[in-house]
């Protein structure tokens, strides 16, 4: 048998915790699996002292994260410290800087960092392993860079948080008002106190990032990813999606257009017999639209402690069994610089939903100014009136469009709302081809 | 850059066209993707002159496979060939006896002969890749043998076959019987002429011994395991499945239980709102469920030219970036013998459907049956009496049980048909708690 595989590991939360458990619960199995014993030689984490369910005992403690990092016993750091900067960043470069290879789980580090991190391994011919930052258990990573290896790749998407696919589940379940679902998600530990980085797309945004990255070997970074997040969705318009046909889901989508790569993150209607949007929860999925391989989707538990751990340990296999890829498979040097595609020339169908006054002529105007942008109609549907406080009498107008463009419609609305016809501002829902 | 790797190809139906095809299309992909060019350096099929719609002009024509297995040139022999002895077999050996590694997509010659070539490719220090051979491009192979390796698996089961799907799908989406889609099937290309090997599960179980092996470290072969058809399947059968909140599929399960390994292939109840249920017409799914994982559910295209050809490439790929891997992870000569579940001992609940007699008494003498064996039922439907010809006035009775075993249930229809009170063998179909 080979020499032991040495772990330092960095960062004792859910995920190390789970971690630790895993190597200690599975140890000959993975003995069986890679043909060496795979050890953790050291940990480091902010407090000691505290009991974590998993014995430590033969564990060495190194007070600083960097210097496990650069540790002459270890063969392997595995980063599960997070943040996009910090110590995390510090001690990964030290890591790579002293050619031991790396595992994190790290998102905002990657979609941030991820190419420069990317050609320090590559020069060390070190692994720079991050399964674990994409989408939890689901193996989305290996699948990019090994399985679909040999195709190109047309679109990538998925249900990439599952904060915000369980708060629209409930919403949909349970016919419950966004605000009450959040404060449920808090309670339940789904959502954090400042919920802002998942409702707001952000952390959607961070794993999009990376998989854009290496589905088209183009250096995306998470600030250049269109970001909306779920807060404006409300239960008028989770309903009016079941009475249609679809269902509301946070998608991350990346694919190919003639004028650049769409990055987006944004709500979007699915229609209701598509694997995807029976994908409920705190569940996540990633697809594949692949030349030759055809339509790919995997679904599976994308965080929580077992199942991230899972991740990280798999990337551990391949470190074990010898296997080191480039991070992002391409050498660093050779992706591309990201094209932006220009988001107003996205092609593709919306549902529109306004607050119209219920005064004659309304809807002729209405219907005037869609057509005056080329827009026409797949189905319209006009609600009983509601009366609010601020919006006087108004009828819900429901629209969905055939296929057009985000400029077309984004000038309908405007002329829409211009025009004094519409209570509130109008809401634009894309419809997301499957 | 490294030197070229060397293909030989033998095997040029669908498959095999499609594969020259993405390795022509995508040649400069694959050498970014790998550092390597990736080359046909000769291949063998049945006849020569047959125009493919692929240029054969720069390649070498060996007329026979197993002398190309052994080919001086290359580096790597695919076998597209098919079935599970003859020259199919003869050559893999042969490939593997002078070291060459070996890619191929037969699913009935792993079923079959897989511990002995793995234990000849582990010999020689080459690769014996197969991920073509179960479910086309879902990545479920490389899944398995790497991304949850980390993991105790708990159960592995999915929809393996796409003719099985497409007919159960047609079935239930358009009212028809099962001989009329199957017509329809033969005519479209979706089933062969004789569609014995499909319908009656025998693909599906090959596919699933081989995943079973995988999974628990235990080799098991295509006839250990369990198989029952979707031939027996009624357009009844289907409509109140519907009505039960129930999809009807052909699953293949294999799971761990106190008695051994279950792996069985045989139609089921897949409760609607599972993702599993949308997964309808040719595509086929696998899903895994781990121990730290969770519940993994890969969906995608199981067969044709080009998904089966993505799959084969991407083992192509992991032998030119260097990857070997022994073919079950775990040494062959450490897989541990099949022990076989006894399927009576199955825990589940049931559905069943009988043709009662429309007499006094009839479910009276009925639920004795179920409650004589202490099968307790969670709900019991009667529909329309139906005149037939040989059956006399009928009921249909639709059952579900609660959680019982195999034994319990066959005795209790054993009893049932004996008393007299049903007009044809009952139905039962088992519900796959997912």
């Amino acid at each position: 048998m080979t020499q032991p595989l040495k772990l330092g590991i960095a960062g004792l939360g859910t995920v190390g915790t789970g971690l630790l458990k895993l190597l200690s619960d599975n140890r000959d199995h993975l003995a069986g699996m890679t043909g060496r014993t795979i050890t953790v030689s050291a940990v480091s984490a902010r407090t000691q002292g505290r009991d974590r369910g998993v014995s430590l005992d033969d564990v060495r403690w190194v007070d600083n994260a960097v210097a496990l990092a650069k540790d002459s016993e270890i063969d392997v750091f595995v980063e599960l410290i997070g943040g996009e900067d910090g110590v995390a960043k510090e001690a990964v470069e030290a890591a790579l800087e002293a050619g031991k290879h790396v595992v994190t789980a790290n998102k905002a580090l990657l979609a941030k960092h991820g190419i420069a991190l990317a050609k320090c391994a590559e020069e060390k011919g070190v692994a720079l392993n991050y399964e674990a930052a994409v989408a939890g258990a689901i193996p989305i990573i290996k699948t990019l860079r090994e399985s679909v290896a040999a195709n190109k790749i047309h679109r990538v998407y998925g249900i990439l948080n599952g904060t915000c696919n369980y708060i629209l589940s409930q919403m949909q379940d349970k016919h419950l008002a966004f605000s009450d679902v959040l404060k449920d998600a808090q309670e339940k530990g789904y959502a954090e106190a400042d919920p802002t980085f998942d409702i707001g797309g952000f952390d959607a945004a961070h794993k999009l990032a990376i998989i854009t990255t290496l589905a088209f070997g183009s250096a995306v970074k998470f600030d250049e990813v269109h970001v909306e997040g779920i807060e404006a969705i409300t239960s008028a318009d989770i309903e009016a999606a079941k009475d249609l046909g679809y269902r509301i889901k946070l998608l991350g989508v990346a694919l190919e257009t003639d004028s650049g790569i769409e990055a987006r993150v944004h709500p979007a209607m699915v229609p209701k017999h598509r694997a995807v949007a029976e994908v409920s929860g705190v569940t996540n999925c990633v697809a594949v639209d692949a030349e030759e391989a055809g339509n790919l989707l995997l679904v599976g538990p994308g965080a929580g402690g077992a199942p991230t751990a899972s991740a990280v340990a798999g990337d551990i296999v391949d470190i074990a069994r010898g296997i080191v890829l480039a991070p992002f498979v391409r050498p660093a040097e050779a992706l591309t610089p990201f094209k932006r595609a220009n988001l107003d020339a996205h092609h593709g169908a919306y549902y529109i939903r306004l607050a119209v006054y219920d005064r004659p002529g309304a809807m002729a105007a209405i219907a005037k100014c869609m057509g005056d942008q080329g827009v026409s109609l797949e189905s319209i549907v006009q609600r009983q009136a509601t009366m609010g406080a601020e919006s006087g009498a108004a009828a819900t107008v429901i629209m969905i469009t055939h296929e057009t463009t985000e400029e077309k419609i984004r000038s309908a609305l405007a002329a829409i709302e211009q025009d004094g016809k519409v209570a509130e501002k109008p809401q634009m829902i894309r419809i997301e081809a499957l």
